[in-house]
């Protein structure tokens, strides 16, 4: 019998750091409407969190002139992963940069590199502070952080990004082996074997981090973050809220075939990045799990099973107009 | 840096068996009302699953004269995880059976075993089929096994048994130890650290498994199996149902504080099982999740946070009426 | 002061009868999907109503070659409003056939006449039968005439019927001043007046009737019949089920402005008349409540507020297919 | 043929005016976490709506020692039947105050008088002004007054009074036959024919008003006033947050049978009032309603058909507390 060491582990999708021209907008999306924590805050900077989530934050706005992300970020399952993953990179030969504790306020040391082919600055941590909410706000459920508000955000839920369609075969086999990723659901041409979209998870989630062919060929753009609702009908409720404040809708609310989430797809009025509001879904338990097939000619169902149809390719509507930030503009940015 | 090896692991709670004195009434209550597929059947068993779970059966009826409960199953992470676990019971001197492929139709090899403390009969196992519904209700999304039907049972959500206040501590203690549960919120009388109830699991759930003191001092009882159901609405709608088909209603539809889902606890009309069908709550993927604590004086609203409410102790609506069988009588009814 | 007399009034729209050559297949749809009752049947027809029904019936499915809608019928307030609007019918010089008690089953007599303009078979009636459902499927609940069933379907909600442009102006003028309808939204062309669409109802319903221009230029086409389910979320359900056995969707789910109700339109598999679930909405209580007017500017938020789109005018997937019958061929069919 | 004339009739129940002692806390209810409209507000009232109320308010908050009910207000269908009410008050001996346009903001003639037997203070109105709201609230569609806000209050209910059991009887046929209620559904003792409970209304509501025999023999009492939320779904949110913000509770949430609809009661913190939070039920359009008969052996599953169970009588947790003003307090009070 062979002893079984898992090596370093990814626990969840933790956090994104979004640039956003404007500031006071984002937070009148992510603060009043959809009813986030603000949990620290500069002129410049604000880190929010949703009620059910007890750790410092998983959202960071940083007003900047340009509509970027800084980070996409994980938690480890164990203290040592972070320096053991450090070490995984360094022997691939990827450049990784050490980010001091407390570099992003209440979070302990991490990691930060580019995921090879995709472009995107990924980060890893482990501590993370779990602050109380303000006493007014505070929730008598000591599994909630504060009280329920607004539209009801409970947590972060994945991370959508897109790669050139060229990258994507290649940069899909190195975050699951690396990083330890399961491919939960794809989307390939079955002749050439060539990986169209990948969902994939650490957790029993059908995604903490999906991988998206770019229509415009281009590596390191965001598709989507998505934060999380109770279920459908908060879902229908947060369309109707947000369509009635103007809020740009790109799809949705429908329900994919693929996770069977319900998903409503809007742009933050400051930055015009994408956000996915997502509800429901199934989980996965199984050990063995085989990854669930689809084709372009079967996708159809898996895009949209019910509701406002999505659609892969250049569309007006989903088309991807936010960049993640390379490596070396956020070392000097955030130094 | 220490090498981490995790040992044999759970990988979720995969089915129960029940003896029922009436198995047409059972299956009346869990293939007609609550939606469940029937996978095999025999003149006195009956296999089913929910409408997502793609694995072989969760439910096994039996026709018996008393309602009992043959089994607690639980599947592993790993193929070689049954025999890891063979020799920890081994090392701890507890006596294991050893059931042969097919002995659950559909399932592999599996290690049966009491509880220690608690008197519950567990069994261990990772091989398990994955058949095809028939077309006829074979959904079109390969996330799912069969088309919903009925109250919309998706899949078996956890169970949760009992043993005398006594054994609490030491019960709660070896399930962690051994089998890898985490302790996921807890009641305790604080100045003797005396346990009266844990919520446990092995995957981001609040709990896969629970542990409650018994009111009548007794081990080896059933508290409730519970079954999951898509959102709040649907188990609203399950209560309206059940409701007009005359099935015992124990206490709900409320919403725990402890895990925050709903609740409606309903008796199958064919064994007198207490039944859970159970929506929404909670997911944990904070690696360091420090258990939460509720006492005998602050458990009120965990036990309701709004509903119909749930008491703890004797009281006629939630007292535990249904066994589980001992090891031996088990090994003696189905060799 | 002057003494106000309602004169004859139309109480609820009742009942329709649909022409299906697939007299099986269409209660494969209305009686085990959406979950109706089968009141009264025989070789060739079939009488149902939903569950929160008490009167004999609210659809008939008739076999038939053609798929023709033979009858939509309304309840009038009071016994005598029959003749009433008998007579002022031939005050009119408009054609119309007396009914027998028990040309329906169940019902008492009947007027029945085509709407001038329209095209559109009517009838009135007001005697009907309320019969006990069958034991096994009779509710507790004396206000539901059974137990819930299937997708949910609770009643009929309303009519949706077409006639040609240039007609429109004048039929729906006769329809509020001959049956005291009241216009509740309309879409118009405010430069020339010309009516597209207009949502009338006699009770706080924002429809119980709606007539919308034809995109072919014809009269007497249905453009759906809605069924009302208790909220959204059965109509997720509904929509997650009838996609999953090929029950073909026009359009939705999405929720109208006009009405703020949400939709899903399929077609009834036997018949390809076209079908609108239909759950939610706002009442009008306001003795002078001023229509509300939209523009073919304005009314894309009213026809779609968000979900799935729907749109005005010969595309395809809201295209009507199927018919009005005209008045003599139902004297010469049905006597 | 007889000449129908339906005489004065009443359209809706308007609007309530509720004394609080504690008129800050109350905004903090009804403004704050239900999300109501303030449309007028001096130092000591304040005017409300709900987001889908287009008329100027359905709620008055006075500043007031007593928790008091001022007056329970019904808009009628015409003009003319406020004076046509007035006659028939006089004819009847019953002392009615005139009260001119302007006595409450934004609302024209109205007329007050008790309610024989029950010693409520009703008033009767029929002109009201239609404001829109603030730009920055104003919603997109036209039949939403506001945007949904708070826990989405869309508008008043219904009113349920009580008054002392000897007193049932001839209060409710009063209110019948003078006002034309119609009884929905009944509680009675047969044996007796004394009626415990009735539920009427104007609409095609189950009910817009309720009269409940009061078990401590008292007239006047107000036992709750309802406001209507969109589905269950928002129902069990408002319970979330209402509990998380110490709102007390009564009792909550479960479905009435009587009505079919979801409820929630709840006392407004700054008053005591009982406020019922309402969602769903089922609409009368049968012209031949037969009211629905309930006894004390029956009606458990009437008042409670699952959820956490109300009961009748003087159990603390429904025990009315707040009183109906006098006609003459109120006449010196407001003149």
């Amino acid at each position: 019998m062979t002893i079984y060491n898992p090596g370093p582990q990814i626990a969840q999708a933790g956090a994104i750091t979004l640039g956003t021209p404007d500031l006071e907008k984002s937070l009148g999306f992510f603060r009043d409407l959809l009813g986030m924590e603000v949990v620290y805050e500069t002129a410049d900077v604000a880190y929010l969190r949703g009620y059910m989530e007890l750790t410092h934050h998983s959202l960071i706005l940083r007003r900047s002139d340009e509509a970027v992300v800084d980070a996409y970020s994980f938690r480890v399952k164990r203290p040592e992963d972070v320096e053991l993953f450090y070490n995984e990179l360094r022997a691939q030969e990827i450049e990784a940069i050490e980010l001091p504790a407390g570099h992003e306020v209440g979070r302990g040391e991490a990691l930060r590199f580019i995921w090879p082919g995709a472009g995107h600055p990924l980060e890893l941590y482990y501590g993370i502070d779990k602050p109380l909410a303000p006493e007014e706000i505070r929730s008598h459920l000591p599994s909630n952080s504060s009280k329920r508000r607004g539209l009801g955000v409970r947590r972060i839920d994945h991370f959508n990004v897109q790669c050139a369609p060229g990258d994507m075969n290649a940069a899909e086999k190195w975050v699951r082996e690396t990083l330890g990723f399961k491919r939960r659901e794809f989307i390939h041409i079955p002749e050439s074997q060539t990986l169209l979209a990948s969902w994939m998870s650490v957790t029993p989630q059908v995604h903490d981090l999906a991988l998206v062919a770019n229509p415009f060929e281009k590596s390191g753009q965001l598709h989507h973050v998505a934060f999380n609702l109770e279920n459908f009908s908060d879902l229908m409720t947060a369309a109707d809220v947000l369509k009635d404040h103007d809020v740009q809708f790109d799809v949705g609310p429908g329900k994919h075939g693929i996770g069977q989430a319900l998903y409503l797809y809007v742009r933050d009025p400051g930055s015009g990045h994408r956000v996915e509001l997502y509800a429901g879904g199934y989980l996965i338990f199984d050990p063995d799990w085989e990854a669930i097939e689809w084709t372009p000619n079967t996708v159809g169902d898996g895009l949209t099973w019910y509701g406002d149809p999505l659609q892969m390719g250049p569309d007006n509507s989903m088309a991807p107009t936010t960049n993640s930030a390379p490596l070396h503009s956020l070392a000097a940015l955030r130094a």
